[in-house]
């Protein structure tokens, strides 16, 4: 079963671009390295200085192993400085029939 | 410029089935009568009764006009009784090459 994570980074005031830059680094490894991460990109809340990670594994073991990656544990020992505080991690399942993930041929329809 | 939203509602105890149940009406409208809503659909963060809604749609005003659809307005009035509180609503933007909305070719690369 799919896993969905909700990540909330939020970055110490003037932090935010260096933040973000960490995370399109990291982001382009998961794309290359894990087939089976499904959706994994950030959006910037402007009002809360957050970075806010939509993050979708196509079952828990994959998530576990995600978390293991040397270049995720390089991210997270390089941005903390950057962080005003910890990670909110929201770990949610999908809910079934509630929607589309996108409007291609290949995004699940929930 | 696409405009992403993330929607949390929460359900009062026991009511969490009978929102995303509405909620699974309201996203096949969505789906049917929105083709520049590009991203729509529900988890549940089951350890706090959480519907967190992701939205994506093509501009401001797609999103502007989702919002005034009888269907969207009938879709509140329903679950209004159901929420523990007002919906937190988070406004946000893409991060630019900030990872991947999905694994498929149409599925953006941001």
């Amino acid at each position: 079963m799919a896993v969905h994570l909700l990540a909330t980074l939020t970055a110490k005031p003037g932090k935010f671009d260096e933040l973000a830059s960490h995370f399109r680094t990291l982001a382009t490894q998961v794309h290359a390295h894990e087939p089976d991460t499904l959706i994994y990109y950030a959006l910037e809340n402007k009002a809360s200085n957050e970075l806010i990670v939509i993050e979708k594994y196509k079952n828990a073991q994959v998530q576990a192993n995600h978390g293991k990656t040397a270049y995720f544990q390089a991210f997270f020992a390089t941005v903390g400085p950057l962080l005003a505080g910890k990670p909110v991690l929201k770990k949610c399942a999908s809910v079934v029939g509630g929607g589309f993930e996108g409007r291609g041929e290949t995004a699940a329809k929930l």
